[in-house]
């Protein structure tokens, strides 16, 4: 078994003028008074590999151009469509009249398990919040479902950008592989 | 559509007396070579979320009492069993006696996509390295398999925290769905 090269992998990469044309999975998604540029980076790094619509960047949030989201999102800034607005319901309105679903990462009373989503439930908007105090209530409200990551152990919660990450995956399998449920 | 409050989280808590004894997940991971302690402690966390058997650290992975990898891993250095070992073929070679299959979280020849392992791959161990370079050669040589996340954007890699919970939650619906394949 051999590593790839850096050639064999550079290969593989689409062009970045290819990206305004190319398909985009019908995902959205809003982070909402994220602190850490640490996790604004990923979250981009991440938006990228899933092949996104869009990235709306909400209240607190921080956006480019900042140096250290660049440093962790080494240039997904630049192949991710992404938006700032100040007002988290300006985001959410913008979904609605798009007849995208919005879909709350936090724990609630009606929150379904990730992998329960299902393809009628695409466009959707996975929205993530705050590192410590999660989604807010006012967005929480504004939310057509809820879903959380099950916890098996101690803790309750994951790195909101490790949450994202394994959520977005998964509806990479649901919108691509739904025969595997 | 409420969140919890607090005490309604925490009312699902495992103490930390029962984790002992506890039925844990047939998931180990080994982190060789990591550089982020932001990353440390959010792979323990992950590892904590998903009750996985024993995390290794290796290599200049740094490894607890350190403070800023509790200040990130949230407490889930008490919660989840790990191992520290400079050479990471130490780890390897424990793991092998105990016939837990080696698993490279890596672009080689042979990778195959993180969805495709099997029930049957299990007990496993996600290896996963350097944030610039990866697994090394040497762990690559004494790997059982290697694995893949597929990537549909430009870039060619995920955060390593972010990738590790992707594939740690897959192999959760792999053990506990089968059915969904």
């Amino acid at each position: 078994m051999q590593k790839l090269t850096h050639d064999e992998i550079s290969k593989n990469r689409r062009k970045l003028e290819d990206f305004p044309v190319i398909q985009r999975n019908p995902i959205y998604a809003m982070a909402d008074n994220i602190r850490s540029l640490y996790n604004v980076g990923s979250i981009f790094r991440s938006s990228d590999g899933a092949l996104i619509s869009k990235l709306f960047l909400t209240g607190f949030t921080p956006h480019p151009p900042r140096k250290e989201i660049d440093k962790t999102a080494l240039g997904a800034t630049l192949t991710v469509p992404w938006e700032y607005h100040k007002d988290p319901m300006a985001a959410v309105e913008q979904l609605k009249q798009n007849k995208i679903k919005i879909c709350a990462l936090e724990l609630t009373d009606k929150s379904i398990p990730y992998y329960d989503l299902t393809p009628e439930d695409f466009p959707l908007c996975l929205v993530f919040g705050n590192e410590l105090t999660g989604v807010s209530k006012e967005v929480i409200a504004a939310a057509d479902m809820a879903i959380e990551v099950p916890m098996y152990g101690n803790k309750q919660s994951l790195n909101v950008a490790v949450a994202y990450g394994i959520v977005l995956y998964d509806c990479l399998r649901i919108l691509h592989r739904p025969t595997q449920g």
